[in-house]
């Protein structure tokens, strides 16, 4: 394994010293497919000329990368036909368990070293995520991680993040936050942890933020209801950057007396601060 | 005080029952005014519409936003001239002083709600920071929580974070992290506050964001290459979006043998993982 050479680091521009392709991390639109909306509302126009060009690419998933692509290409003609990219699936790790875990670390051999292999020989590699930044909240942080180990140059594309959005737009404390991932499924745990989350949330000053997968969101509202302190505050981003969307916050008593069913269809952040 | 009504949230798309503004969280750039770089690299052109037609802003500070708008204007003119905008600063508290203190609730009596005037009148308003996302890490969250106490509508637009850029680049843990601001300046409780956040990042799995004012980047590097453990991973992120950037991950054994020296006016973003 080759070393990263951290002292060109603080250089500045300069020309790579051998001709390696390099990773671009690419944002992807928060509608999961549902919407046929115009990409140019959600990426600068600079990130989807590079995603026109891109030729490899490392995806969470195949079928919503060429959805992807097909919307670039209504912008910016792609660099070639979609049936000619090279595109590759990730391996997806088990929602929920740590990547440093034996089980991923097993998982960990041989994949994402092939999936680098494009790179290797000098091509500029695109990875996307299903949704949003890659590498926040889905596998893509191990082929990075990856990248790095291996001396390979990582650029990150600015574009939505729901975690982002979803924090600023709710009003709580963005000068210390933590995102937290999925709530446990089993009850008695749930509740354990949600007011785990507000104690710490409390003491810290730091807001906490989790998701959801949104056949679940009513669910956890529910769960967040019924065991939040009243005065604690509560905000709900739902369907970011798409039509209907909305983030709103309040008291948890107030919530509790107005309480939104909440679509099952788009993705949600729940964000939580006590008082 | 006028209440949140909740359940107008989850029914979708709908005119709003009574014409007030809505506040747009409108996205800067990265490069705090020291680069000419083009918008269109780092914002979404929807966006840039949106910043063109916006005559009512509440900024962190009026010359940025100048040059921010100017800069808007080169892409998508301007719906008025520059000097007819309205354009009101909003209060900086301290940096990491906690909002919720005494001291900043004392401060956050009237000048929020007299910066939402132009909205209760109607007007949408542009809420726009230095660099980056408002309301994270930034005196933004302040505007935005008085909305939602006034029953305001707020939107988060997308553009670049530099925080979870750098979260993306770093290859480290990406289902869960944290943001925790500035470290302390005095030496003891900084080391302390290392060596916490450290172990707090190993025993939770949370990768641990940071960030400091450019010209203390080196500073900051060598506190963390002196107090971690060599075997935790380390990544700086630094002039992220900016020529001369770059995002790079190493263990902190493999930092010391080969330390950079860090641009002093770039702002960096440092993430730890400790194993």
């Amino acid at each position: 394994m080759r070393r990263v050479i951290p002292q060109e680091a603080a250089t500045g521009p300069q020309a790579p010293t051998v001709t390696r392709g390099r990773l671009f991390l690419m944002p992807n639109a928060l509608d999961l497919g549902g919407e046929a909306g115009d990409l140019r509302d959600v990426l600068p126009d600079g990130v989807l000329r590079i995603a026109a060009r891109l030729q490899y690419w490392a995806v969470e998933d195949a079928r919503s990368a060429r959805a992807f692509l097909k919307r670039v290409d209504a912008v910016h003609p792609l660099s070639q036909a979609l049936q000619a990219l090279h595109i590759a699936e990730m391996p997806r790790p088990q929602k929920g368990r740590p990547s440093n875990s034996p089980a991923a670390a097993r998982a960990a051999g041989d994949p994402w070293a092939d999936l680098l292999a494009p790179a290797w020989a000098g091509h500029d590699l695109g990875v996307l995520s299903e949704a949003g930044m890659p590498g926040v909240a889905d596998p893509g942080a191990r082929l990075v991680d990856a990248a790095h180990r291996a001396g390979l140059e990582v650029q990150a594309l600015p574009g939505p993040s729901s975690l982002v959005l979803a924090l600023a737009a709710s009003g709580l404390q963005g000068q210390q936050f933590a995102f937290v991932g999925y709530l446990p499924q089993e009850p008695d745990a749930r509740a354990r942890r949600i007011r785990e989350l507000e104690a710490w949330s409390r003491k810290a000053d730091q807001t906490q933020l989790l998701i959801e997968t949104p056949y679940r969101n009513q669910a956890v509202l529910q769960a967040l209801l019924a065991h939040l302190s009243p005065e604690t505050r509560l905000s709900i981003s739902i369907g970011l950057t798409l039509p209907g969307g909305f983030s709103r916050t309040a008291p948890v008593a107030q919530w509790r007396r107005e309480t939104p069913t909440l679509s099952d269809r788009m993705p949600a952040v729940f964000a939580l601060l006590g008082r």
